[in-house]
């Protein structure tokens, strides 16, 4: 926190939502961002306590009224937290004002494939610009994004399942397209009431989310192909009676067999500062609230089936952590800056 | 369950609440009641389980369109599972049809005194009526029930501090207005979501409801007036992070000294089929899914203060289960009919 | 529930545990059951509902010292609730008293095969005992165990995945062994605390309880193998932050398409009274307190692969209940009897 | 942070507990500190994030055996986080050592008065020594804590209920003991389980801990005499079924009535910056994870009644992070250093 460190400016547009709550407290608290302001048409004048009653000792932050060019003008570092569709309304404008960089936490820019898009989400406005952002899964990606202008923040069931799918797909040899089981908590749904977050349904209850076809698929298998594995993986989504969090259990059929599963991870992440491959499996609870992805792998049949899962926190790594992490990454800063803090235990 | 006993056809207008779920389950499982029909304006067509999915197994069953005059004459006993409001502006037409019994589980009808009424609610579209029901606090009145043929079913929040309430107020001589200090489950909130029952707002937290003020004071102190205190009871609500239940906690300083709290409770409920006076303070598991009342009573300063927990299902109890209990007991039935189950546990 | 009915006498040996308390609960509400007696070292002499304090209304019932010879003399039906190894250990003595039907809740009798025993539990005291019990899950077998006299009951995560596979495994042809993930809530693990049910861990977590070599693997390979299932099913197992209930999903390839993957679970099951095929996707509290399985397949790849999912108690339908309409199926009385409630909803 | 600032080392002495586990976690983040050493006897040799997951990014810190001089004389700062009584075996040894600061986290310095410590805890081993300890409620000793040397934390109860009761007791006049109703999270039970913290038990419950004579009251009563109210507080203590969090509804009858609630709380809070005065009643949720206490006051009977309710987290400002507050003070550090962190929301 030297003074001749970078100091930043960020602007968080949609910081009404979960995610736009968590963008504000671990931008607040990054030690190389100067300034901070949250910009909500929903809350634009109240203070971001009454959205994020866990900010209270930021009294004198309020949201602002929506001004994309301003904000884009003022900031160095812009994050759109919208739900999704909103970012392809209005990229052009924003890319007019020629932000250092931009990341966008919706789905809008996640697939380069304009057919692959359509068939998860419908028409894209502006599918030229589909290839200009880079996806930012930073524990694979890592210093490979310094210098990034554009990136588009993984979604959190892709972020949890990629991770566990990364070191399987490039170090063994596939036998048919994984298969991924993830479980998420009732943060990744938003911050507007539904039936199935309403408390009396929710609190003990276990459901699919969707057993085929989730969105999130599209994503990771467009991945799973660049990383070698054309037939993609299979994501099966349920809803958990917990909060913040998603565990995904994947499992895979290999050609050949692996010798040690857990060597596969440390070789796929080695270094990888958030990534800590365990010796046991992983528990949610772990790093919920932090930026951590915590791995385990097992083997049967001689290492010719493995079963590897993961855990991270749905609007940490699953969402504001990575984007703040991919932004200490393009700009070259420390990748850890602001992120290197442990989490709630018990919570 | 012999052939001579009656055979009752009830109707549940407004079923597919949380109350009116309830009744339909409770309903459909009691003994001595031959057919039961659910009314529902927003599921009408649609099978119970739409609305209730625990009642799969009831596949012929299928909310109808409300015809309250159809209903009240087929019906031997009508329950309203209303919003509070909405009986007081169709009692006048129900009640044409002469109903044997009809019991209300709203507001309307459950205050003798019309300013009291005001003062909660605001004005009342039929005053005159309101002398005409009988306040069904069950476990307290008992067969003094029988015959009755309009009874309006105390609040939940009402229910669990009135069974602490009473033996202090008629068994004790009182210094000052007892304070009740009472927790709920989100279920309370009934079936639609809201902010405090959003599942990540309402997981792991508490808060409190109504901290002067709370509508339920309002029958809490016009039935403690009746016994004897004139100050009434002051009550504190809170919402609690579980489903089902209301767990609350009297505080009341005495002018002469009790010799024994438990002995107190004793007394006051000797008989009673649906109250246990427990030698520990009560847990809220041990009475979800029943319509038992499990108390407790503890003592200091040489008796002359004392403390009153209580324990019941907010659903069951404090709503569906009492408003069963006193058709069985204005019918003159076995008042435990369809009631003397145990609840899950652990759940 | 005629005069004429049989009326049984029931002995529940082991009756302080969850297990033990859930079949006192059934029991003790089963209409053909004339009186149910509680055996239990730990808690002999002390009433039900010290371990059950749900069981508070039966306040004159309390757990007699273990007799085994005087229970089994005594009982129409032995139920055996113990943990795993006690049953191998009394049961030639238990026999020897000639009871009419025997149920073992434990996993000493659900193998046949010594050798598949010995390799998830170790050695089997009385290994030509083994091929005497009847595997008892009632919705596959059921008036199939009419007169039978020894009956082992499935395990839980046993009972939920081979609901799943049963109409995948008989019904499609399987390209490799499906693969069950499955989560359980935290009273499976039986009423001791420890580490993994603390509140404060498990509260809001979620964790792999077994990768590979869960026990109930055994049974679940065993009983997929008799329906022609060479390789058996991969059984992934994981605890989840609520009390009740396992979820389990089933992913399977297929050598050959199957046209409706709804049909296929409803072929399977067409008139069995406790299970449900629903059109979409089971919720778990659904089914929490009943003895009711809900089922769900979707289709991928043109019918080319399956995802099937299950939701039970497994207190209820994994444990006691479905040992319950296993003794009601062996007695040849009506499968439902004392089972046909709904759940409590919400819950 | 500057370099001139004082560089603090801090042992913590029994760190495998919730407690323990809190402080590493605070200190390991404190920016004035330099370096942090845990000891436990348990978890000796063992990395920290073997009993505190969430720390398994400090993978190189391991706990050492306890050697009390050797950890007294490299530290600055002696944190005592072992259950109640083991501080008052070893004070004297410590005290040798001539620490600079020394902080108890149990209750044995928290009364000055041995008989009103006896008759909560019996009998004391170093009763002189009691009147040495300063009793560390921080946010109401604030600055006056300068230069301490021996502080006591006190209980977490305590906490709760004394942030509540100061401004009643210091700015209004009482006309009997006010009564505190206060609810905690099952991490208060430690990290031992226990039949009322087993999940089945807990996660769905509520129930009374202690209604009367809850060891908490003792300090509780000690501190409002010292104000001024010479008949203390009740403190009526229950459990509830979340991990984190206490929340605290105290409830006053007043000699004279009191203009405005919110007033009072806001006088005697004045720059104290981790206390936050509402509006609304506050929700435990927006404290977990920080050291801030939200309060609010309402008003009935023309300012006669007064019913104020707090909320803290119970291992933070409940436990280590007040006792960090205290060191703070004590070293005239920046009070808030190291504890200005908002908490997660939603958690």
């Amino acid at each position: 926190m030297a003074s001749t460190e970078p100091r930043i400016r960020v602007a968080v547009l949609g910081g009404a939502g979960y995610v736009g709550g968590e963008l504000l407290r671990l931008l607040s608290l990054h030690p190389l961002v100067d300034d901070v302001r949250g910009f909500s048409t929903s809350q634009a004048g109240r203070p971001w306590s009454a959205a994020h009653p866990s900010l209270a000792h930021r009294t004198e932050a309020a949201f602002e009224q929506p001004d994309l060019e301003g904000a884009a003008a003022w900031a160095d570092v812009l994050f759109l937290a919208w739900p999704h569709g909103r970012s392809q309304q209005v990229i052009d404008a924003l890319l007019a004002c020629e932000p250092k960089l931009l990341i966008d936490l919706a789905a809008d820019f996640r697939l380069e494939d304009p057919e692959l898009y359509c068939a998860a989400y419908g028409p894209h406005r502006c599918p030229d610009r589909m290839g200009d952002f880079r996806y930012g899964l930073a524990d694979v990606a890592g210093t490979g994004l310094a210098g990034e202008r554009l990136i588009a923040a993984p979604g959190c069931f892709a972020t949890a399942a990629l991770l566990a799918a990364y070191p399987v797909v490039t170090e063994a040899s596939l036998d048919a397209a994984p298969v991924c089981f993830a479980v998420t908590g009732s943060s990744g749904a938003g911050v507007e009431p539904r039936r199935t977050t309403h408390h009396p349904v929710r609190a003990h209850n276990l459901f699919a989310y969707k057993l085929t076809g989730h969105r999130h698929e599209a994503e990771l298998t467009d991945q799973c192909r660049r990383w070698g594995a054309a037939d993609g993986c299979r994501l099966i989504t349920h809803s958990g009676p917990f909060v913040r969090g998603i565990h995904a259990t994947l499992h895979a059929r290999l050609r050949e067999p692996v010798r040690s599963a857990r060597e596969l991870l440390q070789r796929a992440y080695e270094g990888r500062p958030f990534v800590r491959v365990l010796d046991e499996p992983p528990e949610l609870a772990s790093v919920v609230g932090t930026n951590f992805v915590h791995l385990h792998a097992a083997q049967r049949r001689g290492g010719r089936e493995l079963i590897v899962t993961s855990v991270i926190d749905n609007l940490t790594k699953g969402a504001a952590g990575q984007a703040v992490q991919t932004m200490n990454l393009a700009l070259g800063l420390d990748e850890t800056a602001g992120l290197d803090f442990p989490g709630l235990y018990p919570c």
